[in-house]
């Protein structure tokens, strides 16, 4: 596959050479940087795309809300608070003036509504899709950064909220960034590695697992299956759905038995946290379905095990 | 045209409401914020865009290039100086994933050898052109940020180098962003105001002109014709291309007439400054041809008088 492909290369040349106030590079949600002085900044770029992150006649405030939501979505998983953001708008084939000031109201309200003010930018035309680049700037929360690395064995695997059919119901277009929940989970708990479900729970868990060193070891049974995964356009199994489906931009993320409990337990800010799973030792990454049947983990959902 | 109706409108947000550690926003190469603590970053984001910025059939190598410099060349025209850069690769229908690695490649020397080393992106893939988007972020340099809106009556103007020509001579997928010499620049002598020059002389002088509340007299004698706008594919007049070519990325300012005097003698690290015109009281600008005919200076290059 020419992006994982890719996505190996990338790290490679990163691994080359660090610089020395590059404190979180190539490999996490978003980059920190230490500038001199000792401030740290904390900065991801992420695309949407027509046809790829959205259909084509999809609403222009729909599209710019997502753009926006998706880039601050990563400083959430770094538990990150937004400074500002710029944004990159290649029109594509669009043609038509009011349709792009809707566009670009509609990335000037998300970012102030996400308390990420809209400092700069780029607009241009071509042919072809539209797409959307938003870079957004943060700066540690008050519990500081957590990062993808940190996951120990015995920690639990939560996750905030429900998985699945996040596209086939629409909540892709309306979600709102998990940051003010990441903040208050890293004040309260000592979290040990998070990221966003925007790949899928299965890969991007398996991305903690990888950058952690680390195995998980999932119960279907206790994933908070969206009601969106059950009924509607998608089909296919819940859990799998849960899975595999993405874009639900909730947060998973590690931590001690007692404070996964006490999570569970409160929620975060109206929002409930259930308890999902455990790292294990060693590289091998499993989930056990209610029949007691062991499967591994594979980054787009599982696999039978070969013996 | 669209693309100015809709700069009319992101400005008319913008104006609406300025966080107060925004200092400078949009309507500038690139946007200064002041975080707590007093440290100040300077952010801006550029796309190049296949059959825009570049020919379908490009070499990976000079796209890549080529964007960062360009993301990198609005960092010069405030004597910032780069800390880092992130970047969001479109593929478009590109789907040679060794051509991709050359792109990334090219991005990650480009980044590496301007003084901004790579430090997160995104990529995808979809139908239609190519789009990369720079992201680079910077600091003030040593002697502070230069804006484009401090030019005075009485003023010289100057510019680095020479301009025309170079889409048709290639210049443009070659040029180095004169970080450093803007940096030399803005220590060496005050500089009121800059930019670099990007759309073309005229339209980015009277951006000076615009953000200043003051006009330009441009002596058309005066400007500096590169070889490749008086050779080569382009065609038409050479002064009328060094004005409205573009994508010189040479550094046009404003300053005191003793400074442009020292700068012109001097150059700055072996490049040539040369003195254009001089800023004047008023909001019209004029260019001045040899035989005395004065003209009023338009974005797109010169009109005749009505008068």
């Amino acid at each position: 596959m020419a992006e994982r492909d890719l996505i190996e290369h990338i790290r490679r040349l990163a691994a080359r050479s660090t610089p020395p106030w590059l404190e979180v590079g190539i490999g996490d949600d978003a980059a920190v940087a230490r500038l001199p002085g000792g401030a740290r900044i904390v900065a991801t770029c992420d695309m949407v795309i027509e046809g790829v992150h959205f259909q084509p006649g999809a609403p222009p405030a729909a599209i710019g809300r997502k753009a926006v939501a998706r880039a601050l979505s990563d400083l959430a998983a770094m538990a990150a608070r937004p400074l500002c953001a710029l944004t990159a708008v290649n029109f594509g084939a669009q043609k038509d003036t009011e349709w792009m000031k809707d566009l670009t109201d509609a990335l000037w309200r998300a970012c102030a509504q996400f308390g990420a003010p809209l400092v700069g930018g780029d607009i241009a035309g071509s042919a072809g899709p539209i797409c959307v680049t938003v870079t957004a700037i943060g700066l540690p929360g008050p519990a500081g950064i957590v990062r993808r690395s940190g996951a120990r064995p015995g920690d639990r695997v939560c996750v905030t909220g429900a998985l699945g059919g996040s596209i086939s119901g629409g909540r892709h277009l309306r979600f709102t960034p998990r940051l003010r929940e990441a903040i208050q989970l890293a004040e309260r708990f000592d979290i040990h590695a998070m990221i966003d479900v925007s790949d899928g729970l299965s890969t991007d868990l398996l991305h903690i697992a990888e950058e952690s060193g680390v195995g998980m070891e999932l119960e279907a049974e206790a994933i908070p299956v969206h009601p969106d995964a059950l009924a509607g356009g998608g089909g296919g199994d819940p859990v799998r759905r849960a899975l595999e489906d993405g874009e639900d931009y909730e947060l998973v993320f590690c931590t001690c038995e007692r404070d996964a409990t006490e999570a569970a337990r409160t929620g975060v800010l109206g929002t409930p946290v259930s308890i999902i799973g455990r790292v294990r030792r060693g590289r091998r990454s499993l989930i056990v379905w209610p029949d007691g049947r062991r499967q591994t983990l594979k980054a787009t959902g599982w696999e039978h095990l070969k013996s």
